[in-house]
């Protein structure tokens, strides 16, 4: 740690920290003398098995803490097996289906899925959900014009007299007969091969006889594994939605999916509670299971509410057995999830100690840390000592560096309590100079605890709020399909999430219905994110007068909005018998952003793109990296800073008091971030004196935090590219630092 | 010309040709001698004077034909300020204006518009048809929340008490005090600097007085002109939309729009004869103005019928006294042409002679040469002898060259009755080469009418269907903004249309009223080419049972689909409310299709693409160049050939007996064509082998006509490439050809 020295250029330098802890290492049985060589190196103070290992004997002699596995829903396979009508359900959909002609349409319920996974419920109970959809019309075949025949995989329902040329589909209620993610390990791992090993079913905790065991099982393990400190449930009852094909891959996944949480029980209870049944279709939702991107029915929000109540009543009797039993409750963060939802409303009562996930970027990393209700956080780091990346090609130190360089970026924000990785620690000492590098990861993570003094660096006065369908319920789950995985048609917006989670600014995840009445007071600016149609822009949403006009009286009183892709798409013309009083724009705060989305409509209009310079890009000299653009999109009276084959990329505009800014796209790289930066600044005061309003780099690669409590600077280098540049602070204060790749320093400011 | 000769290699060669004629050449005053010359060589029939100059004296001794220009509806501006109250109108919007609060907003009504063109109509009679409308709500503001103050150009209105932060805007009538097209003349030649040049005022053709002066005018006219043959109209009543901004540029173009064909006189009439009253929404359209991309509303619809069949009324009594005077009447296409629809159901009543038009393209080029009523066409190549072109920098051989490129495709299926030239002769013959390439162009023109056997070349014998909103009175002018005009936005589906006007099949354009009850028996393949929400596309019409399950009946009988873009794309569940119920298909026949449009819905669902090979690709080496691709498309039960970023490029399905494939889009290229050429094939027959049902040349870059009447083969190259290749015939026929840059040749194949 150094002095503040104008004069001076810093280069990197760790603060001095004597801690250990705040660390998990993942130990097994046959290497007692490299554990505790390593125990004393990298100063864990817990340790924990993995999937296919037995923790040492000498455990609780090197930490505080054991961590230890557990599995509700499907540890106990006696159990299951001895109780083979307690097998979770899920809603599934058939293929559609087209009448080609006037004969009967037969189609075979479990076509296209895997056997070894589901298989229809042919039982009365579960029959009573089945739904035929002509989706032509997108009226439900009356129950006499349909029969079902067969049972379990030779289930068919035919149709007796289609309407030729109509496309059909049928919703049906399928048996999971083997766990997803055991399934997925057991496949991708070649498990067939060791005999010992069995496929896994999951059991219902809505039997009663299930509750019952489970309740008397926890209790009954606590007092078995004295052992353990820490039980972490993986997770509780019910999967997310993983379903797999004929081929044995996977055909669906949903990470946020209750496709999996469907039972004939829930289904009565929740008709009882809320006195209205659901159908087959409010969870097959014609084929799109319900997903994130999908505005939300109020149906299957009323499930969600319906199972997170039930869950987490459920999670807090076990996790009350963990406390009675003098351990500690941690849950792991995917799997069994659904209902537990975090950031919903009855999680905090849940009581539970800690919740670990695995980091996969700042915005994951973010989910996790960012949590209420929790002691402690802990996140997994990659890679994992597995012998996919722990092998002669693989190149394990170049991973632990790229997850250290974005998930860095979050933790500098809000730091997880805790680090930790997971596998087998014997592939993973046979790599010293990936030992090497974690174990300067683990100093600069502890630092970021100790150096900080122990809180969080100062933030923005201009706090954000993410506009979408979902809100808070979905804070830093945004555009994800499965957790951290890539896809082409997300990247695009989840750069705005991954920006903000190493930005310096407070941010809220706001729904329409949380301004629908006027925005927080508290909020400086509103992003609106997503691609037309989706949940993420909003869709049907911006129908309503009063969600529009809020927006721009919040606005024109001198509030910030942001758009990016599609902000506010909707297009009622596009209804059915044509609307012939359209809105005359396509995003409908088109006045807000002075832009409009050209769907083809427009071509007869002549825009004179003229390019305007603008602070608000003085750190992107060149096109800026927009992703995959939504579309066209032309200027009607925003001031247009980039374009891209005639289409505006970046544009700003005032409204009233207030100020917009539209982005085609952004993806998230060092540069975007300080575009958001710039942005959000701008749109909450019209000028970008606030840029240093905390501390600022002078260059984007380079990102500062500053801890009032102690009044020092942690500046980190977030690319691997060697930079020197001027960091500045509010009182116009500036300091020389030169960083290479990924590096950091501690700056300790004059007082 | 040459006998087929399979050992032989064909070069290129013209067909011997003694002819003149069929041709027409700008003339002026001031180089007799010159074009004596001239006509000496390249023999016209007829010639013509341009804007700004005169024919002279020996023209009639020249050749068979002298045109001359007539303006019916601006041609006397004595008449037109000696009648002020007979103006033009046109419907106008007002940019939509947000009330910031609840104080009156006021709206001035020519604000951005040019005031030396527009000027508001505060008459009574016009006002009655002003309108106010809340975009916020879609709502009309009842007369009595809104004052009008002013007039012309003051004219303002002023909302008593808007709903604040709603957006609103004004329809209303404008006077037209400046003709469109001389002001376009005007403004892009400085003819302000000459003060003979006065600004023209359009005169409206519903006024009796201007139609009674209308037809003793041309009768005078007839008489006072002996020395003409050909009476060119330019056009009739009513211009194109074409609205100029504050700085005097264009604002808003629409070749095909009615905005100008309004006034209080047409607006009652149709009141009287529809039973129903038109308002200014039916004309603004939200500010669209009922573009061709727009799905046209029933009113726009009735407004067409209502002025075409107005329009030909009294098209009809001009050319009637130009019959009258022993004269033939041309009309040539743009400019005042509203309303006459020339592939409308009342044209061909009209019995006018003859249409010229400007050849832009080779679609541009069939929407004159397919125009049914008349006895001959003529086409006007490119460039124009103009000082932009002919000048020390310009490339008039090029431009030649590039016309002759692109319009021959056309010629060669449907011949043009005759070609000319427009502009200033003086400056062509200053550039000898120029002459020289012409010449060669008019004898490979004329060799297309005489070596053919004045027939046109064989067809497939798959007639294909273009299906969209327009049907047939869009014939050719799909996908057009203003002429052949190039837009990002629609190159894409140009390239359709452009490869079908060179390609030999009977081409016919379909609306969705003319396949809703079935498809006609006579066609082989339907294609449905656009962007979502667009008229070519369909957007609403794909809504409707009837249409999807003829289409569906059509293919699984055995027929063909082609869908280029987003075919029968339609999102019900994009409906207000959110339908829960939605067809689970972006595209409405993508279970014909066997692909469908990723919006960010279907992403949890997993894809394994794996690319298949097809014979329709054989000539597709590469990646296909797919345009501005709108989108991502993932297949279901289709085929794919071509993946663009994961994205489907092409794919092929099969659909109970019939065949369809999928284009991610097709601008125009030779290879893009044969591409085409060999989709239509399959999607009629399910296999290749009708390729060379006609002749089929082995090389995309040359094309093939076989004249069966002669028995004789043109063949021509639509590139820049030297290339050699077979050409095939139906009986298993092969030659050998090989031709330089746009080079051609006549083959007389062994009887």
């Amino acid at each position: 740690m150094t002095h503040a020295d104008p004069d001076h250029v810093y280069t990197a330098a760790l603060a001095p920290t004597t801690d250990g802890g705040r660390l998990t290492l993942p130990i097994e049985e046959d290497m007692d003398d490299e554990i505790r060589a390593l125990v004393a190196r990298l100063q864990p103070d817990a340790v924990r098995n993995s999937d296919g290992t037995e923790l040492p004997e000498i455990a609780a002699e090197l930490v505080e803490k054991v961590y230890s596995t557990y599995f509700p829903a499907r540890g106990d396979q006696e159990f299951a097996l001895a109780h083979p009508d307690t097998l979770t359900h899920m809603f599934l959909m058939t293929a559609p289906a087209t009448a080609l002609g006037e004969e009967p349409l037969t189609i075979r319920l479990i076509e296209g899925y895997f056997l070894d996974q589901l298989r229809p419920d042919t039982s009365e109970a579960a029959t009573r959900y089945l739904q035929v959809i002509d989706r032509t019309t997108g009226d439900e075949v009356d129950a006499r014009g349909w029969e079902l025949t067969g049972e379990g995989h030779d289930a068919e329902v035919r149709i007796v007299s289609p309407t030729p040329f109509h496309v059909y589909t049928v919703a049906f209620l399928a048996e999971q007969v083997w766990d997803s993610t055991q399934m997925y390990n057991y496949l991708t791992n070649d498990w067939h091969l060791d005999p010992s090993r069995q496929k896994v079913r999951p059991y219902e905790v809505r039997k009663p006889v299930v509750w019952d065991y489970m309740k008397r099982a926890i209790a009954q393990w606590c007092k078995e594994h004295p052992e353990v400190d820490v039980v972490r449930f993986t997770t509780f009852f019910h999967h997310f939605t993983l379903v797999f094909n004929t081929e044995g891959v996977e055909k669906f996944v949903d990470w946020f999916g209750y496709s999996a949480s469907v039972s004939p029980e829930a289904l009565e209870a929740f008709e009882a509670e809320y006195g209205y049944g659901l159908t087959g279709e409010d969870f097959v939702d014609a084929g799109y299971y319900n997903c994130p991107f999908r505005v939300p029915t109020r149906a299957y929000r009323d499930w969600i509410d319906f199972q997170h109540h039930f869950v987490t009543a459920h999670m807090k009797a076990l996790v009350d057995a963990v406390h009675d039993a003098g351990k500690e409750a941690m849950m792991f963060l995917g799997d069994n999830w659904m209902g537990c939802e975090p950031y919903g409303e009855h999680f905090p009562a849940v009581g539970m100690d800690a919740v670990v996930g695995s980091v996969g970027s700042a915005a994951t990393c973010r989910m996790i840390s960012d949590i209420p209700g929790v002691r402690y956080t802990e996140g997994r780091f990659l890679p994992y000592f597995f012998p996919d990346v722990f092998n002669p090609d693989g190149d394990p130190l170049g991973e632990a560096n790229e997850s250290w360089r974005t998930a860095r970026r979050a933790i500098v924000r809000f730091p997880l309590s805790r680090m930790g990785y997971g596998g087998y620690l014997s592939l993973a000492t046979q790599f010293p100079e990936f030992i090497d590098r974690i174990e300067e990861i683990i100093a600069e993570f502890r630092s970021l605890h100790s150096a900080s003094g122990g809180e969080r660096p100062a933030n923005s006065r201009h706090r954000v709020g993410i506009l979408n369908a979902w809100g808070a319920l979905r804070t830093w789950q945004t555009h994800m399909v499965a957790h951290a995985k890539w896809y082409k048609q997300i990247y695009t917006y989840l750069g705005v999430v991954e920006s903000l989670a190493g930005l310096p600014f407070d941010v809220e995840f706001l729904s329409f219905d949380d301004v629908r009445d006027g925005v927080p007071e508290d909020i400086a600016v509103l992003i609106n994110a997503g691609s037309a149609g989706t949940a993420f822009s909003g869709g049907p949403a911006w129908a309503d007068e009063q969600l529009v006009t809020s927006v721009r009286r919040f606005v024109a009183a001198g509030g910030g909005f942001i758009g990016v892709g599609e902000p506010s798409a909707y297009t009622p013309a596009a209804r059915e018998g044509f609307d012939q009083r359209g809105a005359g724009a396509i995003l409908q705060l088109a006045d807000v952003l002075g832009i409009d989305r050209e769907t083809g409509w427009s071509l007869s209009t002549n825009f004179y793109p003229e390019l305007a310079d603008h602070e608000i890009t003085a750190d992107l000299p060149g096109e800026l990296w927009a992703g995959e653009r939504p579309g066209d999109v032309f200027a009607t009276t925003a001031s247009i800073l980039r374009l891209h084959e005639g289409s505006v990329d970046i544009a700003v505009n005032s409204y009233g008091a207030g100020h917009a800014v539209y982005l085609a796209g952004l993806p998230y790289s060092t540069d975007n971030a300080r575009l958001l930066h710039r942005a959000i600044v701008f749109a909450a005061t019209g000028s970008q004196d606030d840029m240093t309003e905390v501390w600022l780099s002078g260059d984007a690669r380079l990102e500062v935090a500053y801890y009032p409590n102690v009044n020092r600077l942690f500046v980190f280098n977030s690319s691997h590219d060697h930079v020197e540049t001027d960091v500045r602070g509010p009182a116009g204060e500036r300091l020389r630092v030169k960083l290479g790749d990924l590096q950091s320093t501690w700056i300790e400011l004059a007082s």
